[in-house]
């Protein structure tokens, strides 16, 4: 019964991305459930009808669930999130409170935050949505120095998804939030996080080492 | 037992938005899936603590259902899917379709199609997120062009977001993409959406008429 849980991600990626990459979340969020799971790689170079028929968008990562297959890391969360009351509470207000915050991660956060740091790292010269971004994470920051986790008063797969969000490079040195910089070193410094992470790193280092890309 | 189910939205807004402000999508889902529901609404112009008590990002809709509240849309969404079969499949490869490409809706096309509409409104010279755009529409041309609904074979709360973000004046109008519009005008023509749209007018359009806001 072990391994029936695959999670999909690239043969290789650059160094930037290392430790980003979204299968991250899946890892963590397996590791934090104590769930089995494997690893599978699809090529970074080349992303043909394969890798579409499995995500459409040609992104990673996607999953196997036994018969089942998922892409969005947001999708994979909330399906691996119903396996476990770690991830997920029982409770019915503590689960609606842990459904709005992880869909806020997704729908509030990540969809200023992710095309700003497009932005940005595109070279913008005057990065249009700087002001929105601004917006959201005062929002942010006033809510996380009122509590410690997002929702049902503990760690649930809402932190896991706004952390996430939050601990990105530019996102996370973007102005002077400390209740933001405190939340996102707090849930950062989980075993479960720093397991996904260093597997991910020496997942990637690994194929550097195997030299199995042309590049 | 009737009205359980609250949906607060604002109590006015300019004519632009009307049509499209998020509470159209939990009315849609309501009126989907027959389930009785009540529209209250908090002040447009001044959106104090009560207000972001119930929304952090001081935006609407939010929702009342029974003891349980919620925000995001999203997650609304995914909340009244749970209470029918119309809008969420039973079975368990149905729900995974469906779920991937609601996540898709919200985290695939929304992340950069609402952002690139921002840019576009707020007068941005040049619209860095323009390519992105096009790459994301395009796959959603490809699939659109091979089915008639995204997941399980028939309509689900899949439809109703992805349709809903698809929409949106300039998004709809971006480029030529013959699935994506009859896709869009095929969700679009169901009895359920045309009375949450409808719906959504007469109430802004009452709000002019009972002249209730300082404007």
């Amino acid at each position: 019964m072990s391994e029936l849980i695959t999670i999909w991600t690239m043969d290789w990626v650059p160094e930037g991305p290392r430790g980003f990459v979204r299968d991250l979340r899946l890892r963590w969020a397996c590791e934090e459930a104590g769930l089995a799971y494997c690893v599978r790689t699809v090529p970074f170079n080349e992303r043909g009808p394969g890798h579409l028929a499995r995500q459409p968008f040609a992104q990673v990562p996607f999953m196997d669930d036994g018969e089942l297959e998922l892409f969005e890391s947001g999708a994979c969360l909330l399906h691996l999130a119903e396996k476990s009351d770690v991830l997920m509470p029982c409770d019915a207000k503590d689960r609606a409170d842990t459904l709005q915050w992880f869909i806020a991660a997704l729908n509030s956060i990540e969809m200023v935050s992710v095309p700003w740091w497009f932005l940005e790292v595109t070279g913008a010269k005057d990065n249009g949505l700087t002001g929105w971004m601004e917006s959201r994470l005062e929002h942010m920051e006033r809510v996380l120095g009122e509590r410690e986790w997002l929702a049902a008063g503990r760690f649930t797969v809402a932190d896991l998804l706004m952390a996430d969000a939050l601990r990105v490079g530019k996102v996370r040195s973007f102005g002077d939030r400390p209740a933001t910089e405190s939340y996102v070193t707090r849930v950062t410094e989980r075993p479960a996080f720093r397991k996904a992470q260093a597997d991910q790193i020496a997942h990637f280092e690994a194929a550097d080492a195997a030299g199995s890309q042309a590049r």
